[in-house]
């Protein structure tokens, strides 16, 4: 007897979930459409069952044992919107043993325990699905699975967190002072009260580990990311960029060279004339740029309830689809690349540093000779006196270094008598040539 | 007995046909590892077994007979990169006859009988995929199908005509003249010798008709699509729009309301912090507005042989996977819905005029209250002498207004005395607040 329906288990009836519910109940008639099936919502996972909600009338799925999910045989599919990594990992593994296909919004899950839970859904012919972890809008992770099938990936950049997307923003756009902003973030809800994960750069490392164990097929652990945060990012920083003609931006990138790869999170000067450098406010986007395809762009809502719900839904339009086609467990593919991370020599940028130095005859020149030293050739120089007196502030651009002879140069500086601080280093990115 | 491997039937060995070899060859155990299956070119339909090919090694496939692939009980998949309607649907057509999946790159194609074959295939289990046929590198029609399929489109809009952008690029960035740069892109390749389908944007129709049939699920025809170029914009219209904030270019509009939808390709003038307003070049971008979703836009090369056997060869996988799987024809929907097309009266947008009046008193209160007398109130308005004496040139930006009354207004200003010439007419696509 061929199956009419397919039931769901929700784990988290917070904004996202409640979105995912109101999704399923308001476009039922298209999801019977294109799958064949009635979708129905089951049971639900809460915490407290007497909390007052936004939406009622779904009082009765309400539980707070996740038991009755897990092991209820008549729920297909487990959607987890509730959040957390420990407590929430062995219920995910019990549901994917109990062979329910698992969608997740979980973005700390998926980038500490990935791909594991990958490994263990293959074994079990189980579908895992996480579209709404990274860039909750940006159908990014099905673009990279499908789309870029034929294709090899070799970058991957892009502004994975709206938070700061949004302080940096409006810090260029206002010529505002980072503490000032991150307050106002804050009040409008867009920064949350412990804006660490955020800031620090956290959250980005997570979705770019995601991004680059699927990008590459290769398990990318999360401390294997190079993170900078954008809390010591200064007005001056944002200034002399825009002087030069960048955009000051949190930029992931995961790049591949040969068969060896680097993940980072930091912040970079991005040339104007690159499309990442007008992606304002919590917009996100990701460039993706295949051997083949060339530079792609992906561009969207970060966030937002309605943007992850329908994320999280349309990975179960997928799940369904698979379901009734008997072919669940081959979507996400588990890493099965060996990897090599790049050691510093063979990192490649440009960069941007700021200095402040004692204003003295030749200082300029003592400078300039360290570079060059270092195999450092400089492409801008800026020097002007700092706040009137006996220091001077330069600024300078690289050609493209590696990452060791910028480390070994900046420990030469630090070491140098004229040397009163090093403001300031970012990476820099250039525009495209279109 | 499992098969081991799928072969192929290429129709057209040009530049696309070229690209899906090199790329097939050359990613063999990438395919393999993904789909479990080999996949061989079998047969290559070419016109001319004789002409030199830059790429060789593939003599003895190739074939003058269409049937031979068509009636080849070995090939599963055809792949037609070779161009034309009339002679090549007939051909389509009966491949899908006999139960062969099909892609295809052929936009000309698939806009004027896309609904067609897409019944055809489904009728016959086949799968018929045709990312390549609209802006090559990005992979839109399966972000349409499969990202949005639990969301409800009700808006795309983009830059899907890669030689027309460049040229207005340049026009823009030069302040160069049209037929200047058309000489130009010309000589450089980027258009072609008679560019009429290009620059009338009937290239931008074909994909308009091809996205809004599958994005808003109704059987949209080529004629349906309103249509104009941009051989008539000139340098003033662009510094005019500059002065005012806009870039111009040639949008490709599909939007819904209700349940009425309007299909357009015309010059439109973008606000500068629209996304779409800093696509340059050659590079396409499309914005898709869904209900629950909200704004996104995706990014990439229009066209080039990689871009599009890239695309050719992702739809490659995904039919390859399929068949593994038993689960053909169900990809890409035929369309369902009942079309409503929208009256002039439904069409609401804002509009740039630019007209040469008559230089007297009172003209401009004249102009104005014709305006008013229609319901159009004006966000903006210039007027400056034109070429020294008794002209005056007369720029207004309107707020937003149906067509209908754009076009009474038009009717009436032209019968004015103090009119000259009306210059140009463009759509008006604000920024969005970020």
């Amino acid at each position: 007897m061929e199956r009419k329906s397919v039931n769901v288990g929700l784990m988290g009836f917070g904004t996202v979930g409640t979105g995912v519910v109101r999704i399923v109940s308001a476009h039922q008639e298209d999801l019977f459409k294109q799958t064949g099936l009635r979708i129905g919502i089951h049971k639900i996972l809460v915490k407290n069952k007497e909390k007052k909600r936004s939406l009622t009338g779904y009082e009765q799925l309400l539980t707070t044992n996740a038991d009755e999910i897990i092991y209820d045989p008549e729920i297909d599919i487990v959607i987890e919107v509730m959040g957390g990594v420990e407590q929430t990992k062995p219920l995910i593994l019990a549901a994917i043993q109990q062979g329910k296909h698992v969608i997740t919004a979980n973005k700390d899950l998926m980038a500490v325990y990935g791909a594991e839970i990958l490994n263990a859904a293959q074994e079990n012919n189980c579908d895992v699905f996480y579209e709404a972890s990274v860039a909750g809008g940006i159908p990014i992770l099905r673009a990279l699975v499908e789309s870029f099938s034929s294709d090899r990936i070799t970058k991957m950049m892009g502004i994975v967190n709206g938070t700061t997307n949004y302080i940096l923003s409006k810090m260029s756009r206002e010529g505002a002072d980072y503490h000032q902003v991150l307050k106002e973030a804050q009040k409008l809800g867009y920064a949350e009260a412990d804006p660490t994960s955020d800031v620090e750069g956290l959250d980005a490392a997570r979705k770019m580990a995601i991004l680059s164990t699927l990008g590459f097929r290769v398990p990318v652990n999360l401390d294997e990311v190079d993170v900078k945060g954008i809390s010591h990012i200064s007005r001056e920083d944002i200034a002399y960029g825009k002087k030069l003609g960048y955009e000051i931006k949190l930029l992931g990138l995961a790049q591949r060279d040969d068969d060896e790869i680097e993940v980072s999170v930091e912040p970079t000067l991005v040339h104007k004339s690159h499309p990442l450098a007008s992606v304002n406010g919590v917009f996100n986007a990701v460039c993706v740029h295949g051997e083949a395809v060339g530079e792609t762009m992906f561009y969207g809502p970060g966030a937002g309830e309605l943007p992850t719900a329908t994320a999280v839904v349309s990975d179960l339009v997928t799940v369904v689809k698979n379901m009734k086609l008997g072919v669940n467990g081959r979507g996400m593919v588990a890493p099965y690349k060996e990897k090599k991370l790049k050691t510093d020599d063979k990192k490649f940028s440009k960069y941007f540093l700021r200095m402040v130095v004692a204003d003295k005859r030749g200082v300029l020149a003592k400078i300039t000779q360290l570079f060059a030293d270092n195999h450092i050739s400089l492409a801008q120089v800026i020097q002007q006196p700092h706040h009137g007196g006996e220091h001077a502030e330069i600024v300078l651009v690289t050609h493209k270094i590696s990452k060791r002879d910028l480390d070994l140069a900046l420990l030469y500086l630090r070491d140098m008598d004229v040397t009163k601080e090093i403001k300031s280093c970012f990476r820099v990115e250039e525009g495209e040539e279109k």
